[in-house]
């Protein structure tokens, strides 16, 4: 039997993987991909980011790959998304992007933790944190041929990797780490919800 | 010594990554790719789906890169493309059809076996199936900088999925494994078959 | 304690990665992404090789990963070339080129001597020196949305492959170690530089 805390994560790790699964439904339908295409892009977009982390760091099989809820959920997004487009499309912006943020906050801190538990060098678990939250997305940008936007504007691998960072060097420096989990998590949280509401942009070299 | 069995299973695996390698190597001409371009896209067609499924079930190092004959016989299968382009060029549509069904065939339900054997879950083992199918093409189409074909259209992953399913579920229900693998290879093989004649594809949503 | 010889291979490798990190970031300017952009495309440039080869011959966690010289080194060349930018773009082509030819030659006979000493069949060895040595500008082109440039002309990949070739050959052969690296470097080196000066390409298939 698992712990009530286990219960409360694994919900809200499921939670994040629904969201960024009906994103990546979206783009699919977008991109005029058929069903198939469409479960396999929510599915890339929403476990990519932990499969690649735990390639990298050498946690084999991927609990993505060993466990059904994660691609059950993945696919359970696909699904809605294909029966219910013209609904998902009407969810409003704004709600959209504080489930993302979210979604992302999660990803982030829970990466770098994991990374931190396979004994990976602090600054390294911080990058593991930003590969958890944005390779899903990356994975996506590269299946539909496109440069990953993640790579070009906004504020968003770097809201992750903020949040990391701040994790990782308080537990380092003995901090709790469920306390200091939930700082990162709020930092990454609210650096990208304050970037997009004050159209903030990462400089670029143009000359 | 092997088996006389395995021989045949060896001999049966190393015809389809024969069959995939000259598929991969002709999209790489068509693409103007060079020799080594061909070389690389007709050894990723032909291999990447295994290794992908190796390096998620935890079958390190894939045995792909372990043993030397798929990667020759890839090899093979390139290098005649390059010399006699002309020659493979003019196989016969359907010809080619019935050889690449079997290939998927073979990689699916051969890709859904080792990931059972290897503990992962019955459901993750039927979409290791459909990797081990469709990897190949997926990252030949991603080197060329398409979005992949079987994302957009087709039933062919699907036939791989579907004859995956059908021998996972088979061998749970206790069935011979021998005669699932059977089962759900002719599946996959026939619906693939029938999908291209009947000219079937999954919905697309278009509104 | 490292021996001197320990910390002469690591100042090498770190310098191979520094070079692929400047032109990585380089590309990444020129395709206008921002400074995340240009710090990722920096990081998978010089690294990507390397931890590929690693995650496919089962030396995982890789060791740019595990250790944070690597990674390090490749955002500090990301970096110059974000702040230096002008700076960067005068350097002469012809340094680059050799500077180039270094890394890849270390790249290839590192990654070939790693395989080998992982136990992979001495084919594959080859293949996993052609891998390091050009793994990461390929993910660096497939990040950009293109065709991995060394798949469509130029000896370069080939380079790399004829050094690993000679090296690993030498060994089986029972030749000393150390000397056949430095053949198999002088090899790949050599042939890339002689290359470019006589505009060398592999055959296309045109008709």
């Amino acid at each position: 039997m698992k712990s009530r805390s286990e219960v409360l994560l694994l919900t809200l790790d499921l939670a994040g993987v629904f969201v960024f699964a009906l994103e990546g439904a979206s783009a699919a339908i977008s991109a005029q991909l058929d069903l198939l295409g469409i479960m396999v892009i929510a599915f890339a977009t929403a476990l990519c980011g932990g499969i690649i982390r735990d390639l990298l760091i050498g946690a084999v099989p991927p609990k993505a790959i060993q466990d059904w809820p994660y691609g059950s959920t993945a696919f359970a997004g696909g699904a809605i998304v294909f029966l219910l487009h013209g609904f998902v499309d009407r969810i409003p912006g704004p709600l959209m992007l504080l489930l993302d943020a979210g979604g992302l906050a999660l990803c982030a801190v829970a990466g770098a933790d994991k990374a931190l538990e396979y004994r990976i060098n602090p600054f390294l678990a911080v990058l593991m944190g930003g590969v958890t939250g944005v390779g899903g997305g990356t994975v996506r940008d590269v299946l539909l041929a496109h440069v990953p936007r993640v790579l070009e504007s906004d504020v968003y691998a770097s809201a992750a990797l903020a949040g990391s960072a701040l994790m990782v060097i308080g537990i380092k420096l003995k901090g709790s780490p469920m306390f200091m989990a939930i700082a990162g998590g709020t930092v990454c949280f609210l650096l990208r919800i304050v970037s997009v509401w004050q159209d903030w942009n990462l400089p670029k070299v143009l000359w």
